[in-house]
């Protein structure tokens, strides 16, 4: 029970590093818990020759190979992020017999099944827990703690970076391109924001929490996906005075018309506690028939947090490695559920149109809804533009095949110059607190 | 992997029906993620002749020893609540060989060394998800998930009556008796709330989470409990003006003085995460070097949240059968650390005097705190009682002896009247959403 378990690391950029500190700083904490000492013995770099400031213990390489045939390492963290070729060195070192434990989204997102069938076939671990939410538990809390559980609905803020935007917009009233920019020089942004801004990020975090939700695998191809690239500080101030925030949600139901995953910008009621969720912080939302509702809430991102979920899951190899007996909980996707098309999803819409600012316009607007079957809740006139005016509609909930309707009737009238955005209105059911 | 786990349940009340119910309503969804099915074969009721309606595959009996004796029963849950016969019949049933997922709060305060040392002695697993928090996910993420880190604090709302009692208080105005009689008759708090009201649930509940999160003991003596009893509408009220929410709050911290346990009202800024914590709902936030802030949220009570709870664990332990794998995660308290005592905690404090309404009376209450080395951050002078004023005053960071000598000297001031409440108040550090 006091022996040593030896690491490989794949990686040592900002997460990289955080876990050699981590490690390195709480090992009182950790190897009693754990029965036997972690040691990172080998470090996978791009760059062997270059200096860096790592405990003399550690060996650094630039060839997957030391790595892979050190039959001494037990266990692989992968942290080189993307699909090449991180998924292949993950598959051979579990190939080898090596533990696996990943931060991956992207792999596991789009190759979870052909890890855990790796995992499987050599009979060791496979574990992924920094992949959603940073430091914030929430893999193992639905794999292990919600089991009793039959999952219906995840709705969570999973991505850090348009959080911190959306927040600063709503704060602020800073323009889209403004808070971009500070996001990028705090480090928040990437000087390419793309996966973030597009929601490509949280499409990947959603498709592995709805595929452990649900008991079956939810491909990325199946999460509908818009990012924030539209939303504009007129929004963020209409949605505010209808007592609304905006913010990127992160949407997964299973009922009766199917798995329904999503990524989009939504209006939330201020009340909402994921409306409360402000800068960089996650949250999850995950309800069930016997628990109700959960939240779990904490740092998305960053090299501390997500080192923690790193070492969580090491720890959890290790304990494995202690009782040598691996694989306690495989992958779930045991069901083969189908999925609820986008066009058949039901939602409130805040839709802001310009149009001219004359008499009776107010009502036709209201009747061309009226027209494809959509009722409202509200129709405000806003501010004047030049000659014209902006209108803001709330919807009642209706099927979004409608509201696509209603946009083309609303195009084709000669008063409606612009429809400026349509925003989906999260309106959660049940909420106490 | 396609056998049965039998289960012995001690207890068929609210959660032991509730255990039952959702077993058999989510059997798909839990039968595939353990490999073997989980039924209930014995339950230990009190009166075996009263009629129940529980499924035919279930034999009921009022004889322990059905249950210990049974070769086939490899879990036991406990539902009984209170220290006997529950501690014994755990003792005995571990002695068994069987594995134990208990719900007492009571027993694993007091007596969770011994639970440990006899699961161990037996190589069986004892969980007790559902001692604390109800259906929140908490004792595995602090076990399991946030192994990487050195816990500093945890702090939360882990009583669901009393925060349903304040919330009402809060936003109904109304007075303790007549929110107790509420409680009472929506079944959130017993015939004798004494538990609730007067802390004890709460410290309970505090023993267990300081004992995980510190790796170090902390029996239920060296909690230092206060209860809501002395709340009034007017000091919610001041509170509320001053931009505070009063919460009945569990506080675990470590630090150079020691652990600092205890349970008592406190005002919290309402900008908190906890604060916005309504009705019988629970949070509790942990504080961890690397992880930073998380919070844990859902429902603290009620059958089928601690239903979920209680069936995670026996989920757990299935596997742990199917494996034929114990103990992964033992007793962690392996550090023996000192305690601060209550004197020396350090905190603002939130003090409400009724005075003389005379001039001069707030200069020399402000010399009173002064005298004593207490500093000020705000005095205010409230409502007029008769010839009486009602004084509030709000302190800076003090040490919680100061304050007891501040009150010594003004309780010696013709002036006042009486001290009518001296609340502590949370001001936590860093907090960002």
């Amino acid at each position: 029970m006091s022996g040593i378990i030896k690491v490989g690391l794949l990686g040592c950029g900002t997460v990289g590093t955080g876990v050699i500190k981590v490690l390195a700083e709480n090992a009182e904490e950790i190897t009693p818990k754990v029965g036997a000492q972690i040691i990172i013995s080998r470090v996978l770099v791009r760059d062997a020759q270059k200096k860096r400031d790592l405990p003399q213990s550690i060996s650094v390489t630039d060839n997957i190979e030391d790595i892979l045939n050190d039959p001494e390492i037990k266990i692989v963290i992968e942290l080189l992020g993307g699909i090449h070729p991180a998924r292949e060195y993950m598959l051979r070192a579990m190939q080898s017999g090596k533990n696996v434990v990943t931060a991956n989204k992207d792999v596991v997102a789009q190759f979870g099944k052909d890890m855990f069938a790796a995992a499987e076939a050599s009979d060791v671990d496979f574990m992924f827990e920094a992949s959603v939410g940073g430091g914030i538990p929430i893999i193992t809390p639905l794999k292990q703690c919600l089991t009793a559980n039959k999952l219906t609905e995840v709705i969570g803020i999973v991505n850090g970076t348009t959080n911190y935007m959306l927040t600063k917009m709503s704060e602020e009233g800073a323009s889209y391109d403004e808070v971009l920019k500070a996001a990028q020089e705090k480090g928040y942004a990437e000087a390419d924001p793309t996966a973030d801004v597009g929601g490509l990020d949280a499409a990947r975090k959603t498709a592995i929490l709805a595929s452990i939700a649900f008991n079956s695998r939810v491909g990325l191809d199946k999460v509908h996906v818009e990012g924030i690239t539209k939303i504009t500080p007129e929004d963020i101030a209409y949605a505010k005075e209808l007592g609304y925030t905006i913010k990127l949600l992160s949407i997964s139901r299973d009922d009766e018309k199917g798995i329904d995953v999503r990524v989009h910008p939504a209006l939330l009621p201020q009340s909402h506690p994921l409306a409360a969720v402000r800068n960089e912080f996650n949250a999850i939302f995950v309800k069930g028939n016997a628990v109700g509702e959960t939240m779990f809430y904490g740092r998305g991102a960053g090299q501390l947090p997500t080192a923690s979920a790193v070492i969580a899951d090491v720890v959890d190899v290790a304990r494995d490695i202690v009782k040598d007996r691996f694989g306690r909980i495989r992958c779930t996707c045991y069901e083969h559920k189908n999925f609820c098309p986008i066009e058949q999803t039901v939602s409130s819409y805040y839709v802001r149109l310009l149009v001219d600012d004359q008499p009776g316009v107010l009502g036709a607007i209201a009747m061309a809804f009226g027209q494809t079957g959509v009722s409202l809740s509200a129709v405000i006139q806003k501010r004047k533009v030049k000659n014209k005016a902006e209108i803001v509609a709330v919807t009642h909930k209706v099927e979004e095949a409608k509201i696509r309707q209603a946009e083309q009737v609303l195009n084709k009238l000669s008063a409606v110059d612009k429809i400026c955005n349509v925003i989906r209105v999260e309106e959660p059911t049940g909420q106490e607190a």
